[in-house]
């Protein structure tokens, strides 16, 4: 009895063995196909044809992981922990848009938050190497948040002026019908996305857009000189080397040094001094 | 009489204090508040209906501000100084615009530049950390300024230069109704922002703006490889000292080093030799 | 007779032989005729003027390239291995097309994958260094894989959801007519193309798509990120040799490096030590 | 005689002494206004009401300039190596369009070519710091070529096939009337400028041009990445150290050498042996 839920638990949670390696194929190619069928739902033409088709299939693809999320608790040494895991919580948004489906329309669209799952893909794939690299990203995110929350503050304010300034400037006829939508447009332009759904009309929204356009263009180069310059750290990763120092108790160096910054003590003997 | 200033000054411009804390927590969701006020204000539905809700709602917040700006006059230790300030002088200008609407329409839109105010919230989260990330970006961009002029300068007169070219090429019946126009089409393309209002239509047009394109998307590169070099710069001195070793070259040490990491000789003179 | 074989194959395969490069002279200057020739095919006023003579080149430019691929497999001494090399794969692609076309209209337009075979530009300019450069380039690549692969499978999920939730929150009325549709929109304004063909109407949309557009905005950073940091290392590594010092724990030294600069232990064995 | 064309030689081309900035200033000054006239005289609303003023405005920036360049030649020391100078040529550009004005409409509008001859104002700016910095970025520029012209020649190739296939799958109907409008579409996508006034239409199509979106966000890494690099390496200067060896000829070292590399003797006497 106990045995099964063991292997069971392996089969589910342990990708690095062969069965769990096939248990978890197959589990991508579902969720994989789910996905397929809630887009497919969303087009009119198909929706009109194979109308309940799409609903029997996605009934099926959400009974299959409501039993799925069940076995995954039912055979996990610690259900709980599991349950409010980033994966237990995302196994479980996989299951509820079908039942929100019964009361609201549309909401079976939202099906598509189990293309989040898809990211299991890194256990499929040689797990290892793929997460150490999602470190190295992670460390260098982590460094740079602070650096970049004072970026992104400073970007909302910039864009709240600039775009009040354009509601003045162009105001409603222009297209510019209220500060909210200016704003709007100031992060359409900030961000070089420029839609062209509300553009500036006068010469003075011109200019004023113009330099908007420049600072955007600019200031694109701060998060990256962010990131670049942090993940650069994370790779070269510990700046220092471990080595006790003959002469001092100071064990950290600087990776090129050949003496001890304290006592002044050489690292390392010389081959004259060996002999 | 006098501690009361003095308790005033504390809780208005110590942040460090639990009762600055609180206040300047208050300050902040005030501001938010007057800026959503400011921002309904603008949608026409909203203005129809609460014109006069928005604008009681308006001069209440200015009038607050005013209360707290003659507060921060009246128990800073140096008022002038605050006054003339950058805090002091943002303080100043989100009350005027309430004033000017009184002869401008449209002025009182101006109030959104209380959102500068909001740069605040750096006190309110551990200030130190942030401000040394805000020097860290601000040491590259000063690091980076003579740079980026030469880069600017180059740009406006690329930009004057194709936009004129446009302007013969493709001429007023395509949209290049002026030579400044072109300029604004030609700064619309070089940012990649591409609204889409002005298009050329001519094949010469079309081939000088996949020019002016591929000029753009290649010399984004130039700001963001000078700010990453920068910032790279600015955070490995952050922990060296910038210090000439008597015996060798090495001019970057460890910020306690006593010896020199490559030659060994100490950075600062020993009894031994001073005797 | 063998001697003819050889000679055709010096001056088809040998770049750096004055035939040689005279014979890949050529070969660029037809290419680039047979593509000219098959982009004002597809202009319609020239088509209708000149179809008949366009026909003739076309047949007449595959004719040569058949050829050129026939000599090519006669005179080189492993025909199969250059047949299923790169370059022997592209130059078939070259001629394939006027026989597809016999069958399917349009067809010829593909003639236009002749356009690859301009990377054999490299062979003219001077190959050695061009291609170290690019090596520099695809070790960056080869080193970022897996970051990249990590960055765009999130960006895809990303992608996913934002469309989906668009098309939830926007609707077939407001152009998101679709799952797919809404992906694409996203992949638009994620990218920061933004061709504004299918934009955000309600306010609800609008700031959603603000949050899609700060998003692509800060990830560009990511992958410029990764590739200039990866670059810098392999830039870096160019002119340094990977080896072990016996003394220290420094690994990067001069190529032509014979003692450790950091521990001035010798990298190879001396001979007094050996005996 | 020759006293004069020497006082007028410093004080045309000698910026460092006060008589020449004086000059310069004004230089710039008549250029910046000869520029506004143009633009001005572009725009139509001015052009009917003021069009003699701007004519005769415009001749006599001509005539002023053209004086300004006889007198260059003049009392130069060296007129011709002056006149085929980058500036000499800059200078004579800036008084043709007028004379070609003469024979050809709009060619007065080539006057804008002008403001490349601003570029003097880094002559007026302290001259020596931004030529400086103007040299790390034409270093890193020049460091980069080669790698660029490898990246812009894949580019070029990229957009070619994509264009074609385009025009292939979406053809004149939706908008892609031929291959060079394909390719210019394909550009305006990869760049992520966007216009919106090509879209694909049908959802092969928007397939395609998501790939495209997502390769030109991916690649716009590429320069950035190479221009960091270079510039990061042109900023760090020579990665060598000038110091003669005690022990041997050699006399390039890398910064951090404590011992020589090819001869394994120490580069600097240590405390301990100097007593």
């Amino acid at each position: 009895m106990d045995t099964w839920r063991q292997r069971l638990y392996v089969i589910i949670f342990h990708t690095d063995t062969p069965a769990g390696q096939r248990f978890d194929n197959w589990l991508l190619l579902v969720i994989l196909a789910s996905l397929v069928v809630v887009m497919l739902d969303s087009v009119v033409a198909y929706q009109q044809q194979y109308a309940s088709l799409f609903d029997s299939l996605e009934w099926a693809f959400t009974l299959l992981f409501a039993v799925e999320y069940g076995l995954r608790l039912y055979c996990s040494p610690k259900p709980l922990r599991y349950a409010f895991s980033f994966f237990g919580l995302v196994d479980l948004l996989a299951v509820m848009p079908a039942i929100l489906s019964l009361f609201f329309a549309d909401a079976q669209y939202l099906m598509i938050v189990r293309a989040v799952r898809l990211i299991r893909i890194f256990r499929v794939l040689k797990l290892r190497q793929y997460l150490s690299q999602a470190n190295f990203l992670l460390t260098a995110l982590r460094g740079s948040r602070q650096k970049v929350t004072v970026f992104l503050v400073s970007v909302s304010t910039l864009v709240t002026v600039f775009g009040a300034l354009m509601y003045v400037i162009e105001g409603p006829p222009n297209g510019f019908t209220s500060i909210p939508t200016s704003i709007y447009w100031a992060v359409v332009t900030l961000t070089t996305v420029g839609y062209g759904d509300i553009t500036p009309q006068t010469p003075a929204g011109q200019m004023l857009s113009t330099l908007v356009m420049i600072t955007g263009y600019s200031i694109i180069a701060v998060p990256t000189g962010i990131f670049s310059a942090e993940l650069a750290a994370a790779m070269r990763g510990a700046d220092q080397l471990k080595r006790d120092c003959p002469g001092c108790a100071k064990d950290l160096h600087e990776l090129e040094a050949a003496f001890c910054t304290r006592c002044g003590h050489p690292l390392f003997p010389r081959q004259d001094q060996q002999r």
